[in-house]
């Protein structure tokens, strides 16, 4: 295989983002014919789970690391202790932490291309409603979100520290996401997980800031595998291929 | 990598199933968390062309060879030889051959599941439209379509004999995409490409295929890799994990 390898890695954001629309199926599009991009989400995980995974995901026997890592966790480290999803909960000093070990597992490999990205904002009054659907009751339980967009935002900025001392870019994702107009509606489908807008609107945020972090993985500075179709000589097709026999 | 990987090879066809909506997308969305999605989508490709990148993107050399291989040409061989696209034109009887050389290739590599894809339709009236437009002009050249419907149907039905002669499965897209009601302006965009429903019917008429074809593929008969996070026991994670190390 000749192409390099940017790997997603997360939890069901990054699971799920190859849905209709989705950000890391966008980013699949974007670097046709010349990164293969490996979704590693994991639904429900958090930061202290993700370190038993990580060395099988970026195992040092491998000959070419990733050129590219995407660091996308928090959002489950942040359900709160004392609520629905307590049994995900990390807490933050923790979850800090748990980023730098996975952030050096990935170094150790030989990956120079690291972009550490924040949970998203939650909107707590659609998480209620989500839950009691899920729940299919109205409790004391489900009266109450199981995360909040003000303790979510404390993981985000822990992250968003932990990339400045680390001399490391970040997309903050908690506060981009809020400069948006009606972004609870538009961009989320149940108080956490993105809708095909909200997809776009990471997919964009993400180009940006990969483009401005890392220029030499801009699409349009790598090249594609195999020879363009316009440059085959329909006469002595081989010519074409010989340099990559 | 505990996943294992399925290979889509063919043309434009493939090299775009990334775009929003698309057949490639989708199937990675389908199979998320249990296999890697590789678009070897070569744009503007004859199978002529292919032969010369086949061993290089089925190397012999891979431990595990792919699970499954998709193969998608004909497009471009069907372009007439005395019009536009003439560089691209491969005769029928060598496009049969080029198939079978192709598929002898992934066999070779130790892959059993292999699926034919026969050239879509294809609609001459838009075709002409796109050509003057790509053209910026109206002329002899290009007030005659490059490719023809019924010429495609040939390179179609060949795809389909041979996948016939040598026992495997094959998705005839050039006959089950015109059985639908205007299947022209709904699902082809230039008259060659898909658009997003074009790629939804693919998709769709392509996991029918593989599923009846590859049981033991569908993706609820293939492992997640690692433990679903409701399986972990949050006072003692590592259990859920042994026995991955």
């Amino acid at each position: 295989m000749l192409r390099s390898q940017f790997i997603l890695f997360g939890d069901s954001l990054t699971q799920k983002s190859f849905d209709e629309g989705g950000w890391g199926g966008r980013l699949a599009n974007e670097y046709q014919r010349k990164v293969d991009i490996f979704s590693r989400g994991y639904s429900g995980y958090n930061t202290r789970w993700a370190k038993y995974i990580a060395p099988l995901i970026f195992p040092g026997s491998q000959k070419v690391p990733p050129q590219l890592v995407t660091v996308f966790f928090g959002a489950n480290d942040a359900a709160l202790p004392d609520r629905l999803s307590a049994r995900q909960h990390v807490p933050v000093e923790e979850y800090r932490s748990n980023l730098q070990s996975l952030i050096e597992r990935i170094q150790k490999i030989g990956t120079k291309n690291i972009l550490l990205i924040t949970p998203p904002p939650l909107d707590e009054a659609a998480r209620i409603r989500h839950n009691q659907q899920q729940n299919n009751e109205v409790s004391e339980a489900t009266s109450i979100a199981e995360r909040t967009n003000s303790i979510t935002g404390q993981y985000a900025a822990a992250a968003k520290q932990l990339a400045g001392d680390l001399g490391l870019p970040v997309l903050d994702l908690w506060t981009a996401i809020q400069k948006h107009e009606s972004w609870q509606s538009r961009y989320l489908e149940d108080g956490l997980h993105f809708t095909p807008a909200g997809n776009k609107a990471v997919f964009d945020l993400l180009l940006e800031t990969l483009r401005g972090a890392f220029p030499h993985l801009r699409a349009e500075n790598l090249p594609d595998d195999f020879p363009s179709h316009k440059d085959i000589d329909e006469d002595d097709p081989e010519k074409a291929f010989i340099s990559y026999a």
